[in-house]
Parts: structure tokens; C-alpha cells; sequence
């Protein structure tokens, strides 16, 4: 590795005058500056980030959990994550944990041993060892969490339940997310407050798992138990696309005798067809907005609103039926 | 941050008994070792990455460079690098290239920066500052890379350009992948070879790009270009189904009037319906032997074998017409 004494010997100039044109601080004369910037071209000189990490205690590395890197949600929230911190200078260190604790500790522990500045979590997993850094909570949000990002649940509930109400159900059957997963509740709320105001009956089907694997058979199971149901809020969109497909091989046609709605806009729901009717969340934005979060509170030790809610949007696509005309 | 003193101090030894039970080197009673353990608990004492990293002039950190973390075939290779990294003791930098020189210019640094161990790279990209560091090439491998594994893209092709043959195809068209990605080359070759000794026609359709944001955009333009296309050799499944849907808006019934083939056999190739045939590449297995092969070179110097070639398979769904009957 090319040290700082090799810069200042090819440059010409001493070491103190080497540091102080890489940092920036004090008077370089402009002959030296172009001389060590020369130096450090031909040298290729990196400043060691593992040496002034050891110095600083912290590094310029962001640990990044997620709970499915295969759920296409997640790769875009790692996108929106990794420019964010880009952006300000840090790196990320990636822990995909699969709805596993001990997995999630092994990452925390890692990353403790990385001297990482902080964490960005998308798992709602409670290992107490996160408590010990700086971190910020996306998408599965608790109330406890300070510094926190998450879209409106609530709201995203109740637009689902609504484009079923104004769409001649018969037999309604919300499909509910994990119930250890916080927005999980907030999105059945959003859905049984829509619902029992239109006076629509509803019956419920509890998923264990947002996990990618499990959709499939999921979905088999939901019309072993639920054969007549017509009109489908789903717990999300990878859940909706598998009941879709099976739908079709029962025969059923969308959206006259199978109507569904999913939750998340991924990029896949826009592009099969039909199309899938979904909730849209921000995803990628979700992702920027906790790493500028967590980078303001690594650099000025505070910000003034640590829980940012991200809007929501419906998407109307193939997969429900035309809107009553009386509504 | 806990130190090796203050775990001497807890457990009554000196801090030369705890760097001997840490290190399992040389002589150390039960009772002491037992008395560590208890205090590196207590403490909560991770040996540190960082001043191991800054001794050894390398970290336990490996570099992964992908180019499309939205592609979901990505995801899955990353998938199986980071199972296969954590399992030899490392951990994942991520870096996401989208296609962009610059980028992958900056991740290096950066990698550099962090004296990682090597790099894990699906990015097919020509920066010289890769060649500095021990580096394992996935999926667009040149033909001059010591250290690769990809699948078998010209047979991949021969089966592609075998199940269109097969299904009385008026009007073929391949759609070509991106020119500067080795693999591309490999299947065009492997459809070209089927196609020209079965005598049948096609036509070329050049796309500039894999990237997911383009895929509606350039099947909406590959129908401009060939309207009349019936059956076609798609350049990966994301393409293919951007087709599927561009055909289906078109009025065309997929597969009496349409038919067409994918390459690599992502998750939802699978979950919609109409399925999509395609050639399935293992991305998981990809990632995961490109971390061994890397952690072998780390660990031991050397490889017995360092290309590695993997199967592909062919999947056979509702997106083709059935098999002509006097084949």
C-alpha cells in the first residue's frame, strides 16, 4: 500500500505539506498542491480509510438489513439506500437476513466489528444488539423508533378497500400480512374501517410470511380455504400475482369472476397483463430518505423530524373490474 | 468501544491469557478460558475488524459489483455470493454499477479504500483498477479472465433458437443483447447455429441495453420495427415480458399468434400467467461458486480450476405453442 512518506518523497514536498493539500486545510502553495496531486495520480494514493477509521473509531461504512433481497421491493429500497449514502460519502454493507434473528445477530455483530457508523434496517426484528448504534428503521416501522421511515399504511389500507367496495364484491377476503410486521396491522385497520363503513362482509386469511419462496403455495392454500372468494385485498404484490395465476389455472377470469388488489407498485405489476391494481410505495425514495436521515445524524448529531411518512398512491390497472356507475 | 484490557481486567488474567484464548494459540487453562468467555460476554467484546484490517493490510470486507440491482436476476446471484462470502467469514460491500463506468470507477476506490480482500463482479466493465486487486468475474465473462464463472450461454442459445424451430414459426426475430456483453455474443451464436441448419429465416433486433427501466420502451419499438413478428428469441425475461404484454395490448394471443422465449428464469417467469419459457440460468449457484472460487484464491493462493461453467435449462410454460407433432 502506497503510504503518505511515498507521496511526499516523489512530490517533493513534506509530509505535513501532503496532508494538508489532501485535507484541505492550511496554506499549500499552488506549485505544491499540483505537484502532490501529481504524486498521488502516479501513485495512485488513496487516504486508508481502515487507518483514519481506526484513528476515528468509525468508519465511512453503513450496515444495510434487509429482510428478502429476492422480494423485488427490497432491491428497491438497497438502491434508493446505496445512493443516498453515496451521496455523503459512505458505503454499505449489505446484510440480507431472510426473517432470521440469529441471522440478523451475526449481521449486527459484523458490522460492530467493522466499526460501522450506523444502521439502516429494514427488518422489524428487536436484536437488542442494534440498540448500541446509530440507526434508522425503514418500512416496518414500530412506534418505539426514533428515527424511522415508512409510508402511510393506514391510508395505503383504505384505498385498497375502497376500489373493492366500489366494485360489486360478492365474497371479500383480505389477505393479512405477517402479524409481527407493524404495517401489517395498520393496513388491516385501514381495510376493516372502509369495509364495516360500507357495511360489506370480509372474511380474513392470515399469511405467516411476506417471503418470496412461500407465495406459491400460499396461494394454493388461500383457494383451498376460500374457493368462492371473487374480490381479493392482498397482503401484497408477489402475494397477488401468485393467487392471479392460480385464479387463472381454476379458470376463473380476471376481472369478472376474480378481482385483486396488491400492495407495493413493483415493477412487475406495471409490466405483466393484465396488469395488477396495487398501492404504490415510494420504495427507492424510502430508501434515500432514511440514508440522508441517518447521515444527518451522523454528522450534525441531530435532526429535527427523525419520522418521515411517505405518501401513498393507488394504482388502477387490469386486474379489477370497472368502478360502479352509481358510486 | 470495549478493549482486550478492560476483558483482562473483568476476567483476573493478563491480557496476554486473553489474546491466547481469543486466538486458540498456545496454553491456556479451562478455568482461565472459561473466565474470558464469561467477560468477552459480559462486554460484549468483538475482536475489531478494523485493527485486525489495519495489521493485516487486508479486511475481511469483498467487493460486489453488479450492474442492475432492479434486474431480479441480480438480486439472486447477490444472494449466493453473500451466503457464500458469510459462510468463509466475510462480509459484502456493495456496489451498484447501473451500467456506468464512473461508478464502477468509484466503487473500486472505494473498495480500495477499505482494503478489501477482492471482488465479486458481474459487471462486465473494462476499469483497470479492478486488475489491482484479487477479483472473480460472473455471468459477462471475458475470454481473458482467469477467475470467472458463467453459464453455458451457446448451448442457452441452441435451446432457445430449438423450441421456436420446433413450433412453426412464421416470422422469427431474435432480439439481441447489448453488443459489449460477451455472453450476448455466445447465444446469438448458439441461435444462429440451430436456425441456419433447420433453414429458417429471422431477423436481428439490436438492443443497446438489459437495463429494466428500458425494457417497455424497446418492446414497444421492436413492434414498430417488426409488426408482423410471430415468434421470438427474447434477449432475457425481463425483455420477453414486456413483449408478452406490448403483443397482448396489440390484440395478439399469446402463444396462437405470438409465441416467444426468455433467458434466465427469474422468480415471476414462473409466478404469471402466461408462464414464460425460458432458459434457466442458475443466478444463486452463479454467486455462490464466485465466492468460493474468491475465497479459495484468498485463502490458499491458488485454484485448481478457476472457469467455472454451469448448466443451463430449458423451461418449457404457456408462452410457446405445442411442440409440431412430426418432429
Amino acid at each position: 500500500m502506497t503510504t503518505i512518506k511515498e507521496v511526499a518523497k516523489l512530490a517533493g514536498v513534506s509530509v505535513a505539506t501532503v496532508s494538508r493539500a489532501l485535507n484541505n486545510s492550511g496554506y499549500v502553495s499552488e506549485a505544491a498542491r499540483k505537484k502532490v496531486e501529481a504524486a498521488v495520480e502516479e501513485l495512485n494514493f488513496y487516504p486508508n480509510e481502515v487507518a483514519r477509521s481506526l484513528y476515528q473509531k468509525k468508519s465511512k461504512l453503513i450496515g444495510l438489513l434487509l429482510p428478502d433481497i429476492a422480494n423485488p421491493f427490497f432491491p428497491l429500497i438497497a438502491k434508493g439506500v446505496e445512493d443516498g449514502v453515496n451521496q455523503r460519502g459512505y458505503s454499505l454493507l449489505l446484510g440480507n437476513v431472510e426473517d432470521d434473528l440469529e441471522k440478523e445477530k451475526d449481521y449486527l455483530k459484523i458490522f460492530l466489528q467493522n466499526n460501522i457508523a450506523g444502521v439502516i434496517s429494514a427488518v422489524q426484528g428487536d436484536a437488542k444488539e442494534i440498540k448500541k448504534m446509530p440507526f434508522v428503521t425503514l418500512d416496518r416501522v414500530e412506534s418505539d423508533r426514533d428515527l424511522a421511515v415508512h409510508s402511510d399504511d393506514y391510508t395505503g389500507g383504505m384505498l385498497a378497500a375502497e376500489v373493492i367496495a366500489d366494485r360489486d364484491p360478492k365474497e371479500i377476503v383480505i389477505m393479512v400480512g405477517p402479524k409481527d410486521v407493524p404495517s401489517s396491522a395498520m393496513r388491516l385497520a385501514g381495510n376493516e374501517k372502509v369495509l364495516k363503513e360500507r357495511h360489506l362482509d370480509y372474511q380474513l386469511f392470515q399469511t405467516q410470511s411476506y417471503k418470496f419462496e412461500l407465495a406459491e403455495q400460499t396461494a394454493h392454500q388461500f383457494f383451498e380455504t376460500f374457493p368462492q372468494a371473487d374480490s381479493v385485498i392482498a397482503s401484497n404484490d408477489v402475494y397477488a400475482i401468485a393467487l392471479m395465476k392460480e385464479a387463472t389455472k381454476r379458470g376463473q377470469r380476471i376481472p369478472e369472476e376474480f378481482q385483486i388488489i396488491g400492495y407495493d407498485d413493483m415493477p412487475f405489476s406495471r409490466m405483466m397483463y393484465p396488469g395488477l391494481s396495487t398501492i404504490a410505495q415510494p420504495a427507492y425514495e424510502m430508501g434515500y430518505k432514511g440514508a440522508e436521515l441517518l447521515c444527518d445524524i451522523l454528522e450534525k448529531g441531530f435532526v429535527e423530524n427523525g419520522r418521515i411518512q411517505l405518501p401513498v398512491t393507488l394504482k388502477i390497472r387490469e386486474s379489477v373490474r370497472k368502478k360502479d356507475k352509481d358510486e
